[in-house]
């Protein structure tokens, strides 16, 4: 799935001794789940001192953080909550309970994520807690991931794969009937190719909740996911980016499809398409500038002598950024854009150029490769036929 | 699903006339969803002023959102960033574009959530644009919902019940051999239902992504999704909160059910969490303080003799809140718990009282309702009986 352009600039940021303290939940924050290990819910406190992992979490978590998680320590929120009480008053809440344990543990200062809760940075402070913002990532060894990693996502982009063996298998049975798809006596939609991906992907352990299978004109917007009937001779975007249930991590493949017979123009977009991403692969490798990558793309395309607008009613031609990182999040971080960034030894990116004109269509192509020393490890795999007679 | 006891004491917040300001995406923020009405997966900016909204996006996500969100005004981050560049420098960022976009718009002073990214705050404010923070919800009136919100609400709950009408179908189905509950030939385990159940729900327009099917003591840990074989005669709670993927909203119920026969011990839990649930109900009305509703629950338990306790290892009996807010979040404003908070006219609560004794198994029921003048509206219904023979 494809990423805006510009984001924040700066991701490397040297290591901060500091303990990290977090205040939020798994749902939102792949820092947390980083972190812990452990799906929660509601917002709950972690920190770390002197190499352990600490956590405050309800009686209704407790057994399950204790026995499943990576949290050395686990405290019961009700109990810091009554110290917190007996200390600061009736209205004690999450940051009198911090305030508390800094005290207990004798934590000087902690450092932050910048997307801390502002309410929390400040009282904590009034409560005289000091807290250093990150300043980029809260934990930059996010960025870099393990084998064990790489695995999970490998096994995330197989999960795509059995999507797309099932979009292929209806693609090909479907009829072609003058401007409609048929597909078991009923018109083929966005919606019905949709779900039978997305049922064959949870049947082998994954979530995916949004794939994207848009065609047409409605693949020229990169985040639309597509809706009613799709047509023949028309290029259909399908992108899947399936979290693994057991583990979290996602996977992120894009290939595009057209049922029938392809133009020319089709023709050349997909295989320029193809050819930015190699290019881009090849340039992939750690210490290099992500803005190379970026530039390989946008070099390619310039050289097959496709243009990139603006208009007052939306952009035409490469119109989002190269890759993203991939893990804990879809958009973890790790980038590939126009804005330097240089890749670092075992992160995983997704490398994905597309363009986009309505009228003619749209075409992405996207995979996953870690960075080595060497030429990048491809964690991703799909070759296949996008032309469905 | 059930929430915290214990969580933000003060829900009750004055509606401030400053023009709201968010920095977020919609995965994590239901605020930006409900402002908006349009989901973008990076983080980007919005606010209010004289009654309108607006919004800047990257070329990415610009025709879609001026295509289908309820933005008043669309602007294209490519063109505010070249102007944050031109005043503050090649750096510039989200907080150099809202400080364009505050002195551009004449706005003096924003308003942002508690949850609002901590660095963009302290930047913010440095470069003199002037903040408050909600001190409680963002949106007050997003506890309040509208006719159309019930109706969104009743179709996820309504998708819980596809879900309910697969497990019992497949609970009948089931053959009981000493220990082990066989189906289609094969022992029946928590991830067979469950994956039964969200591909029903998928087929009518739903995500769920993680329901509970939990059974025995696994039960016992509410936040427990549940894994490996089901066996008769054991309590098997089944928590779904499916998204409807139209609109975004969440229905969210609970059904305990037992294959086989069940004991006097399990029969009496049970009665006693339905008519917990059931005297929590009658409570339910606009001004009434949910806290006598969560007594109500706590008085039907200590009658019949059910106790509460938290030990070392985690806590049985009633160890969570009686209900939460749903909407475009599973666990919404709004709450029902020890901690006062008076329910408001047209508020949407979960209802679900539970009890969780390892050794003899949980029970929760829950339940949907939207909080009148009168009687609680029922927003959820599905009549079952829980002993499957």
């Amino acid at each position: 799935m494809p990423r805006n352009r510009q984001l924040n600039p700066s991701l490397t940021v040297p290591k901060s001794p500091l303990p990290p303290l977090l205040y939020t939940d798994t749902l939102i924050s792949p820092d947390m789940l980083y972190f812990g290990r452990v799906e929660v819910h509601d917002p709950f406190i972690a920190f770390g001192m002197g190499g352990r992992k600490y956590t405050v979490v309800s009686a209704l978590e407790f057994g399950r953080v204790k026995r499943t998680s990576d949290f050395d320590v686990v405290l019961p929120r009700e109990k810091w909550l009554e110290a917190a009480r007996a200390r600061y008053g009736a209205k004690a809440g999450p940051a009198e309970i911090i305030a508390c344990l800094a005290k207990e543990y004798r934590v000087r200062r902690f450092r932050v994520s910048d997307d801390f809760p502002a309410a929390l940075f400040l009282k904590l402070r009034d409560l005289g807690v000091k807290l250093a913002l990150a300043n980029g990532l809260l934990f930059p060894e996010r960025e870099i991931k393990t084998d064990r990693e790489a695995g999970c996502v490998r096994e995330g982009n197989r999960l795509c794969t059995v999507g797309y063996v099932v979009a292929e298998k209806i693609l090909r049975a479907a009829r072609i009937k003058g401007r409609s798809l048929l597909w078991q006596g009923k018109p083929l939609t966005s919606e019905r190719l949709r779900f039978a991906i997305e049922v064959a992907i949870k049947e082998q352990g994954g979530n995916s909740g949004d794939a994207i299978v848009a065609g047409g004109d409605q693949a020229c917007d990169p985040h639309e996911r597509g809706t009613g009937p799709l047509h023949p001779h028309e290029l259909i975007i399908i992108d899947i980016f399936p979290r693994v249930v057991k583990t979290g991590y996602f996977g992120d493949m894009t290939r595009t499809y057209l049922k029938g017979t392809a133009s020319d123009a089709q023709k050349k977009l997909c295989a320029t398409v193809r050819a930015a991403q190699l290019a881009a692969i090849r340039k992939v490798r750690a210490g290099v500038d992500g803005k190379d990558v970026h530039g390989a793309v946008v070099a390619t395309f310039t050289k097959a002598g496709y243009k990139t607008t603006h208009g007052k009613n939306g952009s035409r031609g490469f119109i989002h950024g190269t890759g993203h990182g991939l893990g804990l999040a879809v958009h973890d971080p790790g980038r590939l854009g126009p804005v330097s960034a240089v890749m670092k030894l075992g992160a995983i990116l997704t490398v994905e150029p597309g363009l986009y004109y309505p009228g003619l269509g749209g075409c992405r192509w996207e995979d996953v490769v870690q960075v080595t020393a060497g030429r990048a490890k491809m964690l991703s795999r799909h070759p296949y036929d996008w032309e469905i007679r």
